[in-house]
């Protein structure tokens, strides 16, 4: 069996650990609440979502200077809340919404899963998220990580070369005893091309009841598991 | 009180969380048992510790590249293991004598403290050891962490400035937020140095029975306490 020698386990976070999607429309709506706000919150995060890749990217070209995850949805979250009826909202409430990714909560599966896992490996999550907010999110979530190794420490954003390297050569392991964990595809493509392991755990929600990408594997991923609990019995933990 | 607004605790690890010089002489004399060797296990640990320095100081001088701590200490190992008799042995075994640091146990009292603070508190290291080093003697002491910093991750070792402004900032925190804990009052005085607080827990018997330094606090630290268990009543954890 090709994961006879994994020693770690590094996940990616957002989607494959964390139901972003759900969390936030719930923060944002119980938010609205209490403030006597309306607005469409679902549409919100769909489009303040849409600033992830195009900010990784304008860090990966050189057109932006390092910048976390929290400071991108800081700048996409300034600039649509106009349009959904939210331009008045002060700094406190700002930078309170900005956090909602350091509250987002585990799919069923994963607090479960990662703790029987825990015990046969070394696990972390590999996460273009900030270290702060990994590890509030452990905090609120009750993750149970070894260590947190995500794109801040390595000034680079997934799938650069320089995240998976940076992450195995932390781990003090070859490749081959590092498995990344992911619910996308062109995460483990990634993490194949560098000699890791490789397991694959849909998350057929994540982006809401109409998503049409990574809803199976693309490719003979090393473990294919349908969610943290399989992915525990299928590595022996 | 001015830890109230301390949200964060970073610890130096080798002699504040864990005694690594009975840890190695335990471990040392175990291996020769098994292996029918006998030496002077305790003259070997103190002088194979005093690498330690030098090693960080060709670092940080440039005469060396960035070098782990485990690869300052395999240097020094190799170096001395012919003066106690042990020039014969193989790979394997020098492999297994260098990761001694990865099998350090806590002091007594250094679990339940630590596990009391991480209810209250972010907890991490904030150590010269490598991050591999620290996640497997956390396995192995069963330390709670909620993160691993270290020196590896912004290539310098303590004190330079280094280490803890990139710690501050990984944790999201304003200096002041961020309590550094440590039996050594260098470290107390840099952490100060740069607005963070600061924790005292003297562990007179670090370097043995006839410890000569840091035998007290040498300045007005925040909090001094006796052990983690007293640190953990003084924060309130």
């Amino acid at each position: 069996m090709s994961v006879a020698g994994v020693k770690a386990l590094t996940f990616d976070t957002f989607g494959t650990v964390v139901d972003w999607r759900t969390s936030i429309i719930n923060d944002f709506s119980a938010f609205g609440t209490r403030k006597g706000l309306k607005a469409d919150w679902a549409a919100l995060v769909d489009e303040w979502k849409t600033a992830y890749r195009p900010g990784m990217d304008a860090v990966r070209s050189g057109k932006w200077p390092w910048t976390t995850v929290d400071g991108i949805y800081r700048i996409k979250l300034d600039e649509i809340l106009p349009q959904y009826g939210l331009g008045g909202l002060g700094e406190d409430d700002r930078m309170h919404l900005n956090r909602v990714w350091h509250r987002l909560n585990p799919w069923p599966d994963a607090v479960e899963g990662l703790t029987r896992l825990k015990k046969k490996y070394v696990i972390s999550p590999l996460s273009n998220g900030d270290v702060a907010c990994l590890v509030n999110m452990a905090k609120h979530g009750g993750l149970p990580w070894d260590v947190i190794l995500c794109a801040e420490l390595f000034k680079h954003y997934k799938p650069d070369p320089e995240v998976y390297l940076g992450a195995i050569a932390c781990l003090g392991l070859q490749p081959h005893e590092v498995m990344m964990v992911a619910a996308h595809n062109y995460d483990l493509r990634e993490a194949r091309s560098h000699g890791m392991r490789t397991g694959f755990v849909p998350r057929p929600t994540e982006y809401g009841p109409n998503q049409k990408t990574n809803l199976k594997a693309e490719s003979d991923w090393d473990v294919v598991a349908k969610d943290f609990q399989e992915l525990a019995a299928k590595l022996g933990a």
